[in-house]
């Protein structure tokens, strides 16, 4: 391990001060590397499926896992679209001169080396580590158990593409030891890792964050509301409120709780029903809900639940300050939003509600970095420090400042 | 702990959404207050100043402990100099429109409830407490035993300038068991606090850094070297060199190790031995140094080491690789110079070394926010993500996104 995490850290001083042609050169080759290796990909993919199926994997499960030919030209292809971003390194933030002569720049500069635990799909594997040599840095990759064979090769192949280059290999590289031992050390090892991003299930990450003395850029759970104020437009409430839930119920943007100004419910809700039946979702409601509504009975529970499938909990709140009250107490922190037409209680809402993303007229599904304009997505972070909500690879670089003297000495 | 927690957390829902104004009324409060109660002020110090005796603190502890009538009309200056800094809260620092035709605001917001460890001098106590009211945050402060009676004393103080402006007194409160355990109880918060920044020896740091699962904003060692080049200007590398070392020896930003390039060793060292003679410095020097000067010999354990006092290790290095590669095993990434007018050398310093500030013809004393120009400083962060470097009350401060729709939903 001690080796190992050496040779990452003499490695992320070389890739930190690459230039951006070299970097984008490597990111090219990497992904011809790709096409011209699908075969020897497929071919360990294979094993990862026989031993899915022995382990009777779940059919979704199965799927992220499979590698075609198709789906490694993607691959491919998302390495060749981080290549053409703009260089993250080396811009300058800021700039100034102080009274005393000095001329100061801030600079963004890689974060170092970069461990990345995730889960499942083997594309990750490639993405994540393109999107650290794009931004300098030096990955250490801990994939799930179930793509071992696939994320080996993947990474194979990458480094002979650093090595075609005359990089090292350390540039790319999985955790050796990839058992819950081998993450415990590594979550450890401040000295010579900069950064933990884990990806994956609560408990994994409530672990990580708990026990390791790296930073950690969290990617944890979206428990998401949206609020119909009593002043929202009825269409735009009915239409954000479905894709909030629906477009995809699995994801981090998704909404898990509606909350209903109960001065719109009698309206509302019965088209709601209507709506949300054609989409086949469970509706969950408080008492008053009920009294427009059929609708089992939603629990205290059921609002703390992130249900990340077809189930919605609704609840009939009577003002602005009591849908603030309940997304302060069940909810993370995520993306939340209000649908009103009235200025002032949506600032209030946007104002109050201390979430990375919060919406005004619009569906907690746009929570994602290539929604937002930013290129390719690193992730969505649940800090609140460094980098918030959706994460571009400028989230994978900090800054320095670079003084420029003329014997310049302090009083 | 779990009401004193809960209280900072609603406190901060509070303190997160005043205006400024209001919260500029509040500090000068605080500074008047201060100022009208100098003399229960300095009673309660009274009682720490008589413990410190009975325990034989040393003449500077004890220094730093004592509270004047003109030491309290500083702190409440500090105060007033903190309310007239630009707001800090809802700043935009970007704003674009998407091709769905969202309009987003990236939007600077208090980071919550902060954790303040810290020693010693009790005017720590008011400032730290003043930039996070400025900030929007809540803080809990937890000083040094040896101030425990001032600290509680200017803490109430603080707290009656705020029940004065029907604020919860939460919004600026003192851990209440400051003891070992209470502070490993604190940093374990994360469901009640955004942030802790430890500031004191390398052993509380290296602890709390381990232990937390609140993350951390450390204010930790700084082992600073001076570089002179061969293509040094031998007046600015004496200035510079004296500066970085002897104008204050105890600070972050002192220069602990001086590299001298073996083409210049010859004629600056004997020079250097003499300015360093009147200042009284103890010089220890390698086998290559000792060929020129007349020096105890440095070992390993002196390049490694923060001394923080009137002690300076010399080496003389081959070439700027050599200089960076030094740094990179023995530095502690915080203030690192290179004396030379040579630009090609300079630049591949300045690029090469991961350092907070890295100086040209500078002194490594510079670093410090009011240095910097940012009018009020928090401390200097040896952490690489979030803040880096001098921090500002920009520092205290997160983003999040405010995005504006008109009942949009994502394909």
């Amino acid at each position: 391990m001690e080796t190992f995490l050496q040779e990452a850290k003499e490695a992320s001083s070389i890739v930190a001060t690459l230039s951006g042609t070299v970097k984008n050169q490597v990111l090219n080759d990497m992904a011809t590397a790709l096409i011209d290796n699908s075969e020897r990909i497929e071919e360990e993919n294979k094993k990862d499926i026989v031993a899915g199926k022995e382990n009777n994997l779940d059919a979704a499960l199965m799927d992220r896992l499979l590698l075609t030919k198709a789906r490694i030209s993607d691959m491919a292809t998302a390495i060749r679209e981080i290549a053409v971003l703009k260089e993250p390194v080396g811009r300058i933030l800021e700039g100034w001169t102080t009274d005393t002569g000095l001329n100061i720049q801030k600079i963004t500069v890689p974060i170092g080396v970069i461990g990345i635990i995730y889960e499942s799909r083997p594309n990750v594997t490639s993405d994540t580590a393109a999107l650290c040599l794009k931004s300098g840095n030096v990955c250490i990759l801990k994939g799930g158990k179930e793509a071992q064979n696939s994320n080996k090769i993947i990474a194979t192949v990458l480094q002979e593409a650093l090595v075609k280059n005359n990089l090292p290999k350390a540039i790319v590289s999985l955790l050796p030891d990839a058992s819950r031992e081998g993450v415990a050390k590594l979550i450890k090892q401040d000295e010579y890792v900069d950064l933990i991003i884990p990806r994956g299930g609560h408990g994994l990450i409530k672990y990580i964050s708990s026990n390791a003395s790296v930073p950690v850029i969290k990617h944890d759970k979206g428990l998401c509301h949206t609020y119909i104020h009593k002043d929202a437009d009825v269409n735009k409430a009915l239409d954000v409120s479905i894709n909030a839930k629906c477009r995809r119920v699995g994801i981090c943007g998704a909404m898990e709780t509606l909350l209903v100004d109960e001065n719109i419910a009698p309206t509302i809700l019965p088209q709601l029903k209507v709506a949300y039946a054609n989409y086949e979702t469970e509706l969950r409601g408080c008492v008053k809900t009920q009294k427009y509504i059929e609708v089992t009975t939603a629990t205290d529970e059921d609002y703390a639940t992130e249900y990340l499938s077809n189930i919605l909990s609704i609840k009939v709140v009577s003002n602005v300050a009591e849908a603030i009250a309940h997304i302060r107490t069940y909810g993370s922190d995520h993306s939340d939003a209000i649908i009103t037409e009235n200025y002032t209680d949506a600032e209030i809402f946007m104002n109050s509600i201390d979430s990375a993303c919060v919406y005004l007229n619009a569906s907690t599904q746009f929570t994602d970095g290539g929604q937002f304009g930013f290129g390719a997505e690193v992730g969505i972070s649940t800090n609140k420090l460094h980098a918030r909500g959706p994460m571009g690879i400028e989230g994978l670089t900090t800054y320095k400042f670079k003084i420029y003297g003329s014997g310049s000495t302090r009083a």
